[in-house]
C-alpha cells in the first residue's frame, strides 16, 4: 500500500502533474529520480556509497539504507524510475523534523555557469553565505490538539541569521503554540541536542569523519534532525537522530576533504553548542565538549 | 635605516610609481595603507584585535605585533600612512617562507558586486574553490650557492591541486635545485611540519580557536609558514612558525564562526597531515593526531 509521506518537510512534493515521493507499509521510501543528470547522479552516489569499503561502519548509520532503484507506475499510467530508500520516519510517532542544507556554497565546481549563477544567488540571499547553512524545512510537534508548528516555504526561504537561531531554539522547546512564538523555553535542549546520544554528539562524530574523508564532496546535501517529543515528556530518550539526505550533487573528493560541508557543519555545531551552553550550563574548552 | 624587505613572497611590492613595504633595523615592518577602504579597514582590524580581551593569549602569537600607524615620506616627497608591524623575518637567516590564502571564498558578503565578481573569478580559476586555499607565494632556501627556489607569480597563479601537493612537499625537501623539481625528498617534513612545535601542531591550535571564535571573519587572509633549513641541517629545531597576515577584508563575526576560513584551514591541515603520514608513518585516528 503506497501513500504520500506525511513527514516530509522539504524537497519535491507530489502534485497533479508532478511525481512526489511515496512510502509503503514496510518502511521503504520511494524517491522519484529527478530530471536531467541529477536523478542518475543521486542513484550513482547511493550505488557507490553502499558498496564503498572505505566508509567506516559507524558512519553508515547517518545515511538512509539504500535498496536499489525501481520503475513504478504513477496513477496516470506513466512509468518512472525511483530510488528505494529506508523511510526514516516510519517507526516514529509524531516526529519533530528539521532539514538543514549544509555549506555556504551549494554548487560544485563542475556545474554549468547557469546553474552556478542560480545557486550563488540563492546562497547569497539565504543564510548559506553568512552562516554556512540554511533551513530547508521543519515541523515541530506541539501536542495532539495543536499538532505541528510547520512554517511554510516562503517563511523558511526568508529566514535570516537571527531567525535561524530562534528556530533552532523553538525546535527543542515544549511550549504551547502561543508561547512558542514569543518565548521558546528550550526545555528539551539537553535531551535532544545534549547527552552522549544527542544531536550534538552525532554531529561531532560526523565532523571527525569529514575532517578526514576525501572520497565525496556533498554539495547541496542536507542534514536531518529528528526526535520525538512524546518520548521525552514520558521520561524516555528523545530518540534524537541525525541523517544526511539529498545526494543529487555529490561529486568525487579527489583526495581533498569537503571543506565546504565541513565549514558549514562546524558553524551549525557552534549554534547547537551555544544553545546547550546557555540553557544547560555545559562548558566548552577549545571547542571540545564536556558533558 | 629603512630598506625593502628581501623576504617578501606575495602582496604589493614597491616600484617606481608605487609604494611598497619597508623594514628597519629594529625589527619593524612598515606596510603602506592600501587604497580605498582597505587600508583603513586593515588598520581598524589591528586596532581592534590588539585591544580585544576576548582573544586568548596563546592565539596572539599567530599574529604580527602591531605598533600603530605612522605617516612616512617616500623618496618622491609624498607622505603616506603606514601600518607598523613586527617584521616577522627580522631575526631569521635564510628563512623558507610560504604564503597561503585561506578560504574557498575570498570575498565578504558585504563587498560590492564588482569586487565579488572579480574575487569569484579568481577563486574558481585558482585552487581556492576546489581546495579551500591557494598559494600566494613561496621561497624555499636550497643552499648558499643556489640561493632560493622562488617560482614567479605567473607560475604561482596557475598552480592546480596537484601542483599544490607537490609544492607543499618541495617546501620541506632538502634536495639540490635539480632534484627538487623531479623528486622532492621531504626529508625535513618531520622537523618542520611534525612534532609538538611544528607547523601542523600550530595549525591545529589555530583550528581549535576557529571552531569557537565568532569575533572576526578573516576574508582573504593568509597563513604564512616559515622555517630555517640551516637550523635543521645543524641538528637544531627548525624554528617553524605559522602566522596570519593580510587583514584588509576582515569583517565582524556577528556571533557566527568563520566557517569559510575554518573549512580551508582543515583542508590545508589534511594536506600537511597526508605528507607527514606518507613520509614519517605517523598514524591518524578520527582526524586526531598521534605524534
Amino acid at each position: 500500500m503506497l501513500k504520500i509521506p506525511n513527514h516530509q518537510v522539504a524537497g519535491h512534493e507530489a502534485s497533479a502533474d508532478k511525481l512526489g515521493p511515496l512510502v509503503d507499509d514496510s518502511g521503504r521510501f520511494y524517491k522519484p529520480l529527478q530530471s536531467g543528470k541529477r536523478g542518475a547522479e543521486e542513484a550513482a552516489f547511493y550505488e557507490s556509497f553502499s558498496s564503498n569499503t572505505k566508509v567506516p561502519e559507524h558512519i553508515r548509520k547517518y545515511f538512509p539504507t539504500y535498496y536499489g532503484t525501481k520503475v513504478m507506475k504513477a496513477s496516470t499510467g506513466v512509468e518512472h524510475p525511483h530510488i528505494v530508500l529506508q523511510d526514516l520516519a516510519s517507526t516514529r510517532v509524531n516526529p519533530s523534523i528539521m532539514d538543514i542544507k549544509i555549506g555556504s556554497r551549494t554548487w560544485g565546481p563542475e556545474a554549468s555557469e547557469e546553474y552556478i549563477a542560480k545557486c550563488l544567488k540563492k546562497d547569497r540571499e539565504s543564510t548559506s553565505v553568512p552562516l554556512g547553512f540554511r533551513l530547508s524545512g521543519l515541523r515541530v510537534f506541539i501536542n495532539d490538539e495543536s499538532g505541528f508548528y510547520k512554517p511554510n516555504r516562503d517563511f523558511i526561504r526568508k529566514t535570516g541569521p537571527d531567525d535561524v537561531r530562534v528556530i533552532l531554539r523553538k525546535f527543542v522547546s515544549s511550549n504551547s503554540s502561543e508561547k512558542l512564538d514569543t518565548a521558546p523555553d528550550c526545555s528539551l535542549a539537553s535531551s535532544v541536542y545534549g547527552g552522549t546520544n544527542g544531536i550534538l554528539a552525532q554531529l561531532l562524530e560526523l565532523k571527525a569523519w569529514f575532517e578526514d574523508q576525501t572520497i565525496y564532496h556533498f554539495n547541496a546535501c542536507s542534514v536531518l534532525f529528528m526526535f520525538e517529543k512524546g518520548l521525552v515528556l514520558n521520561g524516555a530518550s528523545s530518540n534524537a537522530e541525525v541523517k544526511l539526505i539529498d545526494f543529487a550533487h555529490v561529486t568525487e573528493g579527489k583526495g581533498v576533504i569537503d571543506h565546504n560541508f565541513l565549514g558549514g557543519l562546524c558553524s551549525l555545531i557552534k549554534f547547537i553548542f551555544d544553545i546547550l551552553t546557555e540553557t544547560t550550563g555545559h562548558a566548552a574548552t577549545n571547542g571540545q565538549l564536556e558533558f
